[in-house]
């Protein structure tokens, strides 16, 4: 049996249909492969249920991400990075334009002219959800900034933010930091050029309304955007604003510690090293979420799995004819790793019953 | 901070008073110590939750008294086999006294009988009330059955079970079966001589109403008498039975098979060998608890320590002048794996701190 833990059972879903069909192989061994969220329940079900899985593979999982494991600012500075390593001018036009863009929402009819710039289909309210619309491009351009065309809302090139610095950079001497920056993410909401205009609303949220009811409730990751490695707005994380944002969205009360009371987190090494088995926390540097992973092995059989290019959980991803080599290789080892614990499972069973 | 969880907290009990003061400590390493239910709850706890307790003591644990892990008769087995090791008469005195019982309370004024030779105080109303009375004794004084005098519900002498198949065996020759179980059963209710007479209520309930709720409810555990090795009537285990009796009793409806689903229990060794870590399952093999425990070495750091004469959960009551060598020497090698288990945890917290 395998699942693929991709978000908590919503409602009424169910795997395989019904229970009666999901229980019919329950002896078999249970492998888990989850990815982001998935690959978080993957890792914690295998250490909370170790009699049930006998391992976990878990891509993407920034089960670190929680109180203050890791640096808050490393989300934002390794999608930051990831447009400073293409260009250093695409970072800096970036970085420029948030003032640019409020400076130009301030103006008079300075909304009507964002709405030109930027191609919408309605006009501009307030210049905030044009800043949201574009620091969420930026965010996802990270997260499936994949080496072969891909799909995300729409399809992208491969290496879409080298793409999207390449048209950023390529503008014509004398266009506007502004200008660059709708070229720029044209990569993102209209790389078909199908688009003749672009409703915000349509992006603002794609599926996130149960994340975001749990990042208010139990998935509480501080965020913050550093002053001088990202590219985003400077912004210190409080929780008091998130509190009342979530109060606001959803009368929801945040639990900030529940996560690392319930799964650990803190000295994660020290106190899995005995501890835990057969977990393989795999991840891509450019992907934003390997910085609240676990990027070092823990133990001899909890393993971490870094790859330098890749984004978020890829080794999930069908294969396809554009897989570098070092992808194909990734696969294998974790095909390798998860044979070894099914051959252990087999053994085990086989000894226990030649006694 | 020393936990001992001994019973969850019913109601409105609080470790060390209140929240706050129980807080107080929070960032000092945390020991589970436990016996019986306890023993078990700490054995749970270091396993869910390894990064808030760095081990636990779980004497007298029966975690695998659950489904059917262990066989069903293992309990009032070794009940039966304590008193047989004394004496085989005593054994099958006690073993044929319940069709004498029987029998007895069937003749006319059989149960004004039955009240006169066991010294009730009240009238027996059905001779069930008098059975339960007998095997909660032999039951209890297998448990209790220490090697120095201690106190249960009264004082008992060193080596209970000892003094209870002495008297058995010691009425003189044409003392009937159920005499001979009245001298017996004193040792255990009456050891001081000071009672007139007994009310079988007064020993019904020893405080268990709160765990007979659970046994009806998570605590599942299995319990037959088998035909050759107990001394108790026969009795075969009838989930259908003990269901109705949870469902009179407190129209609850019992899970079989939960603790093994939140906790495993099959193929122990198997699932933890690679994972969990610092645990000592400590058992006296006196005590009838011990066949649903962990007798043998999971792993390096998972061990059993087993001792021939101990009962239940000895090495957690207090030190006396009359202890063992080997009592001595158990206790000593549980605080020599609690100190490694320290020492461990302040050498990685410096060796984080010098990084």
């Amino acid at each position: 049996m395998v699942l693929f833990p991709e978000h908590r059972y919503y409602g009424e879903s169910m795997p395989y249909g019904s229970k009666e069909v999901a229980y019919k192989n329950a002896s078999c061994p249970v492998v888990l492969f989850g990815g982001s969220y998935g690959g978080m329940l993957a890792a914690w079900m295998r250490l909370k249920y170790p009699h049930i899985a006998i391992g976990a593979l878990a891509s993407s999982a920034p089960i670190l991400q929680f109180e203050d494991i890791v640096p808050p600012e490393t989300f934002y500075d390794i999608v930051s990075e990831d447009f400073r390593r293409e260009s250093s001018s695409c970072f800096n036009t970036i970085k420029e334009s948030w003032d640019a863009l409020i400076a130009e929402g301030q103006k008079h009819n300075g909304l009507l002219q964002l709405t030109k710039t930027f191609h919408l289909c309605g006009e501009l309210k307030k210049t905030e959800d044009l800043v949201n619309w574009l620091e969420s491009a930026y965010s996802y351009l990270a997260m499936v900034n994949y080496p072969y065309a891909s799909e995300f809302l729409m399809p992208l090139p491969g290496h879409p933010i080298r793409e999207v610095c390449r048209r950023i950079d390529g503008c014509p001497d004398g266009t506007s930091t502004l200008e660059r920056i709708f070229e720029g993410i044209s990569v993102y909401y209209n790389y078909t050029g199908k688009a003749d205009c672009f409703e915000l609303e349509d992006y603002s949220d794609v599926g996130t309304d149960g994340w975001n009811w749990q990042a208010c409730t139990e998935m509480v990751m501080p965020m913050s955007s550093s002053r001088d490695g990202s590219m985003f707005q400077t912004y210190d994380y409080n929780f008091s604003s998130f509190q009342e944002e979530c109060w606001k969205d959803f009368k929801a009360k945040p639990r900030p510690t529940w996560i690392t009371t319930e799964f650990g987190g803190h000295d994660i090494k020290a106190t899995l090293e005995k501890f835990g088995s057969n977990i393989i926390f795999s991840n891509g540097l450019l992907d934003p979420w390997s910085g609240g992973s676990v990027l070092k092995n823990v133990s001899e059989s909890i393993v971490a799995l870094v790859t330098e290019e890749g984004a978020h959980h890829i080794d999930l991803r069908f294969s396809t004819k554009g897989d570098p080599e070092w992808l194909i290789e990734q696969r294998a080892t974790e095909i390798k790793l998860i044979q070894g614990w099914l051959d252990n499972f087999y053994q085990e069973k086989k000894a226990a019953f030649d006694m």
